[in-house]
């Protein structure tokens, strides 16, 4: 299939268009549905059940932004584990760190991989770096196992449906909790709060009560629905706000900087109130 | 029209799709296309020349930010003008300031202030404000007739095409910043960073050369393409990192309070890099 035409991401009630000059690959893994597309100005793009993952243009919002407001925050990540991930960017920014010894990357569907090594080389550079180890397992079951041995966990998940449906849930995040180090820190992707409202409140809440610290942040991440994109980060010994240590590589990032690590936590008025509100009945998404 | 369907915003290459449940108005005014819709989560929308102009639902972030990062640092504003803005949502934020005695409106379409008053009652209730002058003439050219006489400017336009193309030039800047009184500010919505990101980059340029502070913020704006937006702060006597005098209205207001103002202006590392580029040959959109 060639010449203009337009990906339309309509899962939800608002999304995403972006024109597209060529699909390049589609095919069904034994998880979920794989496109990747050619568009006209934001490079190739992966899309996964539909779902806009990211597009080479915009990827460094999302990837520096999971990864860097938690690791800048840890004196010295030596042990990390990513929950999803298989494109490779999140490993990409951890894999930056030199105190970083050996990064468990988790991810369920080897078809992920595959097709980033393809075509995201940008992305899956990290998958040559003998630091990573890359398991095609079940995320929560892989955390259920672990204690003690993670300084930072990152859960770069999809939508809390399909796939990444058991990643959401009290007993996942008591199991991250346990598989932390004393002074590990967890960040994870928590939706947008135009789309998934009771979904990030009950993750908040959820964390709040397992950790001493949690705080929500905030990115443009400007190929998802909304084009803004909430984090949660969870800390039992540290807290983002703390003066932060020196970052040797920060020029280097396109995104991240320690300006906007302290600016992604400032939460405008309606969320505020949306976090403290009182749980909803039902822990269900409500996708709007 | 009835029955859930998507309009799609694809002027660019980029857009957001929403979905709609009917299409309750269109026509062509002297100037352009109009069109209201009814979405199925976020309330009505509405569209000028294809693109959304807001959703009832998300409109509260561009307004409130377009407004008080400049109002906020103004000890006194009492003569606002507001070119464009004919919706009434950037009067309301203004008209909140009870020193504020005069907001001049000058919108040239008077079928968007009607449109408005119709269907956006939560916006044109400004219009019934004794304090509100709308006049319904070219932005441009009011401005060049305007000496040292506002304490606060806003440039609430929609895209450098079309009615609002006068609204970017560098006689039309330092027209601004003649009608400005001593101490008075300017505030201009500045497009999104990835579609066109050389207009950016020029309007800062220019502005920076007129006036002695010149910064530029951002926010979610989550219905226009790429659901991320710049906006320019400009003046000569003030900044906006100074220290905040109090807002007594900050908690009634959905999205800005005084850690969104300073966290707005924090810019990621390749948004630096951008306003300090060489100034581009031409001065067209780049609309990729």
């Amino acid at each position: 299939m060639s010449g203009k035409f337009w990906f339309r991401e309509e899962q939800y009630s608002i999304g995403t268009t972006v024109q597209v000059e060529a699909l390049l690959e589609k095919f069904t893994s034994e998880y979920q549905e794989i496109e990747i597309y050619q568009t006209v100005h934001f490079g190739r793009m992966m899309v996964l059940d539909g779902c806009i993952m990211f597009t080479e243009r915009d990827e460094f919002i999302y990837h520096e932004m999971l990864v860097h407001p938690a690791a800048r925050c840890h004196p010295s990540p030596k042990r990390v584990l990513i929950i999803g991930g298989g494109d490779g960017g999140t490993a990409r920014e951890v894999l930056r760190y030199p105190s970083v010894e050996s990064v468990d990357l988790i991810e369920i569907d080897p078809s992920v991989v595959e097709i980033s090594k393809r075509y995201f080389p940008a992305l899956s550079s990290a998958f040559s770096d003998p630091r990573l180890h890359l398991r095609h397992l079940d995320g929560a079951q892989f955390v259920a196992e672990a204690e003690n041995r993670y300084d930072l966990i990152f859960i770069d998940s999809t939508d809390p449906v399909g796939p990444a449906k058991s990643l959401t849930g009290e007993e996942f995040f008591q199991n991250c909790r346990r598989a932390l180090t004393d002074g590990g820190i967890l960040a994870l992707q928590s939706e947008s709060p135009f789309l998934y409202g009771d979904t990030l409140r009950s993750n908040f809440q959820k964390l709040s009560k397992l950790f001493e610290n949690t705080a929500l942040y905030s990115a443009p991440v400007i190929s998802y629905p909304t084009g803004w994109w909430c984090f949660i980060w969870a800390s039992d010994s540290h807290n983002p706000h703390r003066a932060l240590p020196p970052l040797p590589f920060e020029s280097q990032l396109y995104y991240y900087n320690s300006e906007v690590h302290s600016a992604s936590f400032a939460l405008p008025n309606f969320l505020r109130e949306m976090l403290s509100r009182e749980p909803a009945k039902e822990d269900s998404p409500d996708v709007s």
